[in-house]
């Protein structure tokens, strides 16, 4: 019985430094966005919706947010500012014109998601990221970050909503 | 042990009966919406974006469509047609401007998601909803459904996403 059970922790022990290693690799084989440092969010997709927006000129885009579930809880409670570990995406795609969902409705009036263009990400780090209102942010296309020029306007821009704790997407009822 | 196994088999039976009459008791609160007797899904907030949407004209709204684990699941793997126990959530809010963030920017570009219009659900049932694809529709404002007005008019505008298991949606990668 005692075998047995020596044996059951063996094997437990093993499946978790195999999970762990598995986790790590998972990480260290994605690139680090540059200034800020963040790593593509493992599962970001899955993620629950805080809103969506459209943004017409140069960025042309429809986009969803999405959050951790620190994030979506402290949406939820009104419960600014944001605690570390919160993990803010924006995903976005392209504006098209849906020509399927026009002849539906009879008129044309139907704007939907095309092809992915980028995915932004706000991490709460207020230790490490003390200088931008506590955030790192990171914008990457097809899991590759963008380059440094584009992660040094983030904040500068993200600053205007200080009140709301640099974030600009309210929370869709 | 015999009666130990007796008394362990009775205190997980009555917790489940108790469970379900919790759960039977959640759902006969909600009203169900008419001609197809859809109650407004548990949790609908919560679930997996699709993709996002911008229709202009009477309905000018920005909306999400988000799917539970069944939805998302057969978009992901493109396997049509849906099973039974898909549900599908349309939620719209009022298309509105964004002050705040058209400042940040600059100039006037940005569309955001304002109050909420209603919600509407797709539920896969193929036998049940034989004579509509398979799919209950039902609408709500405020969780009380739309009249039986509105939902006489929900597949005949599906109808024309036939080749999509009657779905106009397209998941966003």
């Amino acid at each position: 019985m005692k075998r047995a059970t020596f044996l059951l922790i063996a094997v437990v022990a093993v499946a978790g430094v195999v999970a762990l290693t598995a986790n790590a690799k998972g990480n260290m084989d994605e690139k680090a966005a540059p200034v800020f440092g963040v790593k593509l969010p493992l599962g970001y997709r899955d993620w629950k919706l805080i809103s969506v927006a459209h943004e017409e000129g140069n960025l042309n885009d429809l986009r969803a947010i999405l959050g951790n579930e620190m994030a979506i809880k402290a949406y939820r409670d009104k419960a600014l500012p944001f605690q570390d570990g919160t993990i803010i995406a924006r995903l976005s795609w392209r504006y098209i014109s849906s020509e399927e969902n026009n002849k539906a409705f009879g008129r044309f009036q139907s704007f939907v998601a095309g092809p992915a263009i980028n995915v932004q990400f706000m991490v709460k780090d207020s230790a490490k990221y003390a200088e931008t209102g506590g955030w790192g942010f990171a914008q990457f296309k097809d899991g590759k970050p963008a380059d440094e020029e584009v992660h040094k306007t983030c904040f500068a821009c993200h600053h205007s909503a200080k009140a709301h704790d640099y974030l600009f997407t309210h929370y869709a009822p």
